[in-house]
């Protein structure tokens, strides 16, 4: 398998542009939270669909051939919102497979808003998969992964890219992980100059278990992330770029990522879904502990919950 | 009365700059929130205590001598909460007034939270205000008027400014009004360059009518901004600033308000208090309409609604 690098994800950056936006940095106070060390947030749950989601999809969609038949891609959430939007602005046709059983009408009637056909499978995720299969085999749509290719991975990796040149940079990002996806973008574009640290539920700790029993494991999800984070395994690509660059693997309990949601409604009347919060629960909940002087950035990285989801 | 000039407002930006957040800019593009133009929002809901009002109470308190006897203001809710935490922070005593009968638990826990002492008075507004100049009287407190003198106009003003320096510029910009604070400051510093619209719902018209039937007015806010935006009339200062600079009055049905925080939510996943949103309204519903390739501006002024408040 070809490595990543940053060049891809720099390569990305300019292929996406002008289809994504430029999702704001929010400097924070030492204090607010109720941390006592300043905080810079990637507002990246501002981004089009609400996740940085989209910036995979597009750099898949720009620089692989479409088909007259156009994108098919199974998800029950950001992804298959993300596949739809970056497929209709861009002038394709877009399918997407998501399981009756995990599939939330919220979740649904956007990626039809974006433009998809959406097809509802019967069974287990793995029915789902083998059906998604089936119809890019059959029909000759471009497939796109929610997490593990080269061109999704790039586009995930920009937005770290785009926070450096935002500010005056930072020495530690903190980043929720599902798939690792994100992580192994983020990882492969800036992890050679910056501390990238995973954040991860006790229900959803994918990343953590697999750099201690390495990558052939089957994590059943659960608790309060599972709908955005859960995921049995680290893609393979991603597993070699996170193997190789990130060390720190931290995981948390629910209550702290419910902790953080609400800190940061309270301090910055901004609401992020359980996975978004995730990352912020590493610093609130004291299990990071920044250095002197250490800039720490965060990646809110998504904001597709129901408003109330934090006031249950 | 003194009239104030752009060069108070840079004077005030000045010497808040280090006390307050940058909040962010947000660059729409054309399509979002259902709109054929681009849309740069400024994310003032971001601002530490949820608003733009800390702007004028951190000029206040460095702009004029503290007694011993600290800062007193009456408020239920954003005023309030901005006082006591400039005052905290500035390490003055506080105390805020607020009527029994409009007081909600949540913004009297920010209050309290912020380091405020909350005295609940009975009767009528007008009771409140004549407790409060009482309290200022015999205490010799500092009082900081909500919107009615040049320091807090001053500080408000401070946001449009901002916005300009973060930004290419921009030819318009909305911004809701409640006691004409906010927009009486920004037509102070801005308003000879930038068309300055104002925003306001139906039942907290103050503006509009006052262009009209000048500022002895008595309006009775009602609707879903009266908490936020309601105001019998508006400021003296500010109402000399407005019937000079602001031409545009628009005035809007709570549904239209309604209506833009939905898809404000939908098209960015942040949360504008219904004051907040609609300074937006005036171009999703339509109210406005935007010349070929005018820089349209929305102040998103205040995030502090309950998060499901717009899902009733």
């Amino acid at each position: 398998m070809k490595q990543l690098t940053s060049a891809d994800i720099t390569a990305a950056a300019d292929r996406i542009a002008g289809h994504i936006r430029l999702t704001p940095v929010l400097q924070l106070e030492s204090g607010a939270l109720g941390l006592h060390y300043p905080v810079t947030l990637k507002l990246e749950h501002t981004q089009v669909t609400g996740s940085f989601k989209v910036r995979g999809a597009f750099n898949n969609l720009l620089s692989r051939d479409v088909p007259d038949a156009g994108i098919v891609a199974a998800s029950g959430g950001n992804h298959g919102a993300a596949v739809a939007y970056a497929a209709t602005k861009l002038g394709h046709k877009s399918v997407v497979f998501v399981p009756r059983a995990i599939a939330k009408e919220e979740k649904l009637r956007r990626m039809r808003d974006f433009g998809a056909e959406v097809i509802l499978t019967e069974g287990s995720v793995a029915d789902c998969m083998a059906e998604y299969a089936a119809h890019a085999e059959t029909t000759g749509a471009l497939s796109v992964h929610p997490y593990d290719t080269a061109p999704t991975l790039a586009g995930q990796g920009t937005v770290a890219l785009e926070m450096e040149k935002q500010t005056d940079g930072f020495d530690t990002i903190m980043v929720a992980t599902g798939g690792g996806g994100l992580i192994g973008g983020i990882a492969a574009g800036i992890g050679d100059r910056v501390r990238v640290v995973s954040v991860e539920t006790e229900g959803t700790n994918t990343l953590a278990r697999s750099l201690k029993e390495g990558s052939e494991i089957d994590v059943a999800a659960s608790g309060i992330s599972a709908g955005s984070l859960g995921g049995p395994r680290l893609g393979e690509l991603s597993y070699t770029i996170i193997k190789e660059r990130v060390t720190d693997a931290i995981v948390l309990p629910d209550v702290a990522v419910f902790d953080a949601a609400k800190k940061l409604w309270e301090g910055t009347r901004l609401v992020g879904e359980p996975g978004a919060a995730t990352a912020l629960a590493a610093l609130t909940s004291g299990a990071y502990k920044p250095g002197k002087d250490e800039r720490i950035a965060v990646l809110v990285c998504g904001g597709n919950a129901e408003p109330h989801w934090f006031m249950d």
